[in-house]
């Protein structure tokens, strides 16, 4: 009941300010922008029963719940209604919708301006987290304008010398990508150590920057999934560290943060997977929100880019979605489909056990060494891991309908100066428009 | 932008309301509180592309769109995340989560008090309107006490002889459901009659209802699947008459009404269905909220009990979802089915192309042939019509992991007076008890 009363003061609060023309708001001088890649609505409802548990005991609003105001379409600007992470990253960045593939480039090809160089021109200090390599879809959205997604070269080489050029250079960069900042003679790590950047290459180093411009690419391509590191937390120990750098700076900042591995733990259809990423992205949204009630001048908006996967809660016909048997397994399945690939003379049991206190029936087990010898025999690279995935989803009644995305629309969440604006219905690029418009215009120098 | 603005200033009149304590607030009047039976996210998503026809034409917000404020869970208290009707329209109707399959009782099979009781004890009018017989769940939950949903008789026995005892009772019931209210002599229908009841029994009756009480009992159980009927509006003309008949009660009324049948096509797994009931239900609330329009001491609020069949847009891998193949059937799997099947000589081209537009291939009508020859051979009932929903689906690439329901959360909309309340994330339960409070404390006479 406090806390209704508390969120209806805060709810009258912001939309007074929403309804007073700009001079007299509130400044919005930071702004946190969170991107589960892939975190579709159901996505967020699991999260919450796994935190509970079994059916039946206490379950409390998750921090998504606590911060939900809407929720946004986020069909392209192409001939399918189904976005890639590309089309709706450009959307998010841009407030431009485009194709799928498309980075930071409208429907011809046209480079678009992102929040990030809005916010950069303001005099702000810009950066990107993210849990895949730092060139990646979405925050490639933010740092460059490609034709194609898969240009990872061109798009690394845009963060340096594209931003330099257009005087929008960015403050930090937390992920992966080594491979695509070389630290040789000429390589783009090489020249932005020369430019003064202070460079962390394992997360070890990342505790020890200290100072901006800062980088951390802390694996080759994308970074370990959440359950399968030795950093479970990594992507809240980068959101950390990356408010920390941005706080003490002049005119304020905009930081993008993505949970990256949410969608790709769909793509595999793996429940575990997806409730390991979450949690790690959960955690990030909880330090940003302590960041924002400690600095009440800060906007965070937290969305999905898509839905992946075609996640449901119960499937088959059975009115149930079992949480436990899915916690019961420690590790994703292309992490046990490996381990049971290395040891092809092992029993598949004695390496399901080494991973998962799930027991196993018989049948699931020779069905194991089956697809096991199957994929030694030939079949294709995840055809062990995706049995894998299909046995924890048929345990636990969990649907999955795609390899690929779906078209629902996702949630919205928002919290501290602004986030009235976001409340109810609106498209993906509606979002990014109303960030531009709460920073407030900026002119090219 | 204009639109954006108004949505801001009538949230800020909403919130000013809400924070301002209860005697200085505006009376809520009447409340039209209206279920989209397993009307999950995704449907909402689905019905707004169908509008748009094929992908990349303007796409514009539909009316839950622009009623949409948030989202609630729907978990039983039960030993499963995934409710059935019954105890998620118990959470709705009274505030009190139960176990699947209670009517308005609580875990222990104690009756709970309804928001419909407390209008009436608080002298507002009340009916119901539904497209299921009046006594299936989701109204049965407003006016009945039962342990069971399936006890039928003794549902509509408490729609009368219940309501009266406790001074509840109702004032109006549209929908199916003549079998359960005998015009015999000894039947409840009969004994309505006697005390005043205005009587429909067909749609062409029900325009002629001028005063209340009235019922109108269009169908011996459920009214036809709207695109299976002859009139497709049947959602819409109901809670129209309603409207009409409540308005011009002394003290306000409350009104539920149900779009039942989303939740059977879901069922069904057909998509085609499901976006013919969406339809309607879509009209009547337009209907709805024009009332509101005209009579601002009205709340309007909208959900879903549960999601049905695990519908996704897009499936099997495919960035794409098609509304286009959907939209070139006419009628039913269902309906289909049964043609084909009483003219077993007949071509299944030849019946096919009565009811759609959609080209078959060679093999689609081969399957389709076998699959009648397989129901007439002995396969189960739903054989031949479960085929031509999966038809659809994978021309559409429509996705589906159940014949049961799913535990995702449901979006609220809500318009009106104190429409503010169900901004943000709440349980099911808590829109009762949000409407209650709005209503205001009802003591027993
Ligand atoms: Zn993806
Ligand atoms: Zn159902």
């Amino acid at each position: 009941m406090g806390r209704r009363k508390a969120w209806l003061a805060g709810l009258m609060m912001m939309v007074l300010g929403a309804a007073l023309p700009a001079s007299a708001r509130d400044e919005v001088r930071n702004v946190i922008f969170m991107i589960g890649d892939g975190m579709g609505p159901a996505y967020l409802t699991a999260y919450r029963y796994a935190l509970a548990g079994e059916p039946g005991g206490a379950i409390a609003p998750t921090i998504f719940d606590q911060l939900l105001v809407g929720s946004a379409s986020t069909y392209p600007m192409d001939d399918t209604f189904v976005t890639d992470s590309a089309a709706a990253a450009t959307a998010l960045a841009t407030g431009v919708k485009s194709y799928n593939g498309a980075i930071g480039v409208d429907n011809n090809q046209v480079p678009l301006r992102s929040i990030l160089e809005q916010a950069r021109l303001l005099g702000k200090s810009t950066g990107v987290v993210t849990t895949s390599q730092v060139n990646h879809a979405t925050p490639a959205s933010f740092l460059a304008n490609v034709k194609r997604r898969s240009l990872y070269d061109a798009i690394a080489e845009q963060y340096v010398h594209k931003r330099i050029a257009d005087k929008t250079m960015l403050d930090l960069m937390f992920g992966g990508g080594e491979r695509y900042f070389s630290r040789a003679p000429g390589g783009l790590a090489l020249q932005l150590r020369e430019m003064g950047w202070q460079q962390a290459w394992e997360m070890a180093e990342l505790e020890q920057l200290e100072r901006l411009p800062a980088m951390a690419l802390m694996a080759e391509v994308a970074l370990p999934h959440a359950i399968d590191s030795a950093h479970p937390d990594r992507l809240l120990r980068m959101t950390d560290k990356a408010l920390a750098l941005l706080s003490s700076q002049p005119n304020g900042f905009f930081l993008m943060v993505e949970g990256s591995q949410i969608d790709w733990c769909g793509h595999a259809n793996d429940i575990r997977c997806a409730l390991g990423e979450m949690a790690d992205f959960a955690k990030a949204v909880e330090r940003a929100k302590a960041f924002v009630e400690e600095n009440p001048d800060t906007l965070l908006v937290i969305t999905a880019d898509h839905s992946t996967g075609g996640l449901t809660l119960g499937a088959g016909g059975t009115y149930q979605w079992l949480p436990g048997p899915i916690l019961q397994v420690e590790r994703t399945a292309g992490y046990i489909a490996r381990k049971m690939l290395e040891a092809p003379e092992s029993p598949v049991e004695a390496v399901w056990s080494r991973y998962a206190s799930l027991p196993l029936s018989s049948q699931e087990l020779a069905m194991l060494a089956l697809a096991r010898k199957a994929q030694l025999d030939g079949e294709g690279p995840y055809h062990l891991s995706s049995r894998i995935g299909q046995l924890v989803a048929k345990r636990s009644f969990t649907g999955w309908t795609t390899s690929g995305h779906t078209g629902e629309d996702v949630s919205v969440m928002a919290y501290g100066e602004g986030a009235d604006t976001f409340i109810g219905f609106q498209d993906n690029a509606d979002i990014a428009r109303k960030i531009m418009s709460l920073l407030g215009e900026a002119q090219r120098p």
